[in-house]
């Protein structure tokens, strides 16, 4: 139940339709997923969230499905079904084993344990972690 | 401003000793940071947390300096000052250089973003993205 | 699949019918969505809500659909979808267009980001944002 | 650093006077914490949190150390610093042990764990958990 | 929709079957909700989670019900419906009633909104809650 | 204490100074707040996030004031006190007065609350909130 209306591509401004041109372009896949066709109800939001996207996830200094399971990390953190579901789609199909996934699942889940310890007890990072400013 | 005591080596009981000196084993230094020394006032807890960071974080599928970043995708996402600082330093210490640390970060803020666009706009997992059940 | 039953009118208690009629006089509608049926079952839980609720998104400071659509930007950042789908709806009621909407998307985004890059950078608030103490 | 001016005594409304005095009846001290003097900027807020925190937190069905622990619980899941030091310090007045705390801790750890998973493996609530609809 | 299979009993591996049936041993019931069958893809996973939770969740410092109840706050403020549904079952099997249950949410609530006004606010902990380093 | 280096205008590398110059044309001040300084280590985070900013904060459908107050209520829901810092500093400047600071903070506190009540319920969405799929 969206609160916005998910276009179909009759549906698209011209504007959309170039970028969903670009996500199929870029993706090599007909099939365009939901949160593309919810944000295309905005061209300008759809096409700056894309492009950012490309730009994020596209080659660069960490392996592709490292940075597909960072995406994870974020998501499950903030209980985002959709983003869960289409990072891990991602994630499987460049390549993360069950056995990887077990193992990203039990760094979060760490995390998880050990960020909420560090709040109930109220402790200030050391300074041994400092880097410091220059200004 | 801790809510429990930060614990001194003098502190401890026998018990958050022996963890301590598997703290300083495993990680070749004689540092232990503040989050072990609060959680010493409870050595079982100490204990558990220890054992279990040590299995996770240790050798397995995803690469030691993966795991760091993905630990600290979930520090930030939680605001969790203390584990971002632990955990920057740590990836820092395993090789990571500025110019992952800044890919990382466009990765989480990214995330960040389509996570709170996603919520907002309602949008369901599309059935693309379905593993499915066996049992 | 709520935790609690989502009673009917048939079902209300004396104290819980009370604060529905005033819901239904204050909103000019007879229609009384699942939230307040679902606090019903505590009649005093409901009227606290109620009347709280009430009191904050009535006649103040600020105009009605600014109140909705900040309403909208801590329920997207909690995940939380009932609240999403409720005030998405009362937003729209009192006319936000889908313009509005969707710059509000991109400001509540464009927040999400940079609030996990200042956590994940673990940059401390510049003093010229001061206000200071008085006492 | 606040965001609001923290208010000193002599810089109270009359109708904030009034709600200090009520803070300091019913807690039988003569200390009130700065979040009451921060909300003493605009009186209506002021009160109206206080009478709320006043009737939640006063004799009801569970047991006031347990509904500070809530408190505690709540508070670290959110990072809310301030929260975490005021309700422990609270807890610790109404006869929390060391262990009870460690113990509070190590169960708010786990919850965190096992929410971050549920979440990263897309799971449905099991039917088995329904409680229904009446209306 | 979940991210990873549900496992049948006919589908476990050795390792998680020996988990299943502690599950079945400890809660003496033959019914293993779908956590469990989700984790079990990694039997080292589901065996670590299980032996922490039966430990923390165990006899100890706290009553069984109370420890319930902080699960359910740290689950709903975390968004997590999974969780919210599996520990409000379990602790209306402990004897949670609906007046203790509304009292929990009250309580919940209540703590939302001050962290988030004391968040908004930018306050910083009060001295006087100090607890202080030994180290 | 960060995790980066905060740079001093005579640190910056030419693509950061040039924002730097952006960052002084658009505001019309000579001060750069630390985030901006943080992020220069990596002149395209920081140019990309500016040019977002810029376009997202800048003339739009919605009055400038009200997107600050959008900024505060996410930076609230997310615990970032850098960023409640600076929105807030920004929103005063831009001529929030002390009421509607309050009426701001009464509203997030509101949401807080029933985001937690609503996610502690179970509650689906009534299907009088649908907007639909034409897709």
């Amino acid at each position: 139940m969206p609160t916005v209306p998910i276009l179909a591509d009759a549906d698209l401004s011209p504007e959309a339709r170039a970028v969903f041109e670009d996500i199929r372009r870029v993706r090599s896949t007909d099939f365009v997923n939901r949160f593309w066709r919810a944000l295309a109800n905005d061209p300008p939001l759809l096409k700056s969230t894309w492009e950012r996207l490309k730009d994020v996830m596209g080659p660069g200094e960490l392996d592709p499905l490292v940075k597909e399971m960072i995406y994870i990390a974020v998501s499950a953190t903030n209980s985002c079904a959709y983003c869960i579901h289409s990072h891990s789609a991602a994630a499987r199909a460049k390549g993360m084993t069950p056995a990887q996934h077990a193992e990203l699942m039990a760094v979060i889940g760490m995390a998880a344990t050990t960020n909420v310890l560090s709040a109930a007890m109220g402790i200030e990072p050391d300074p041994e972690f400092l880097v410091g400013e220059t200004g």
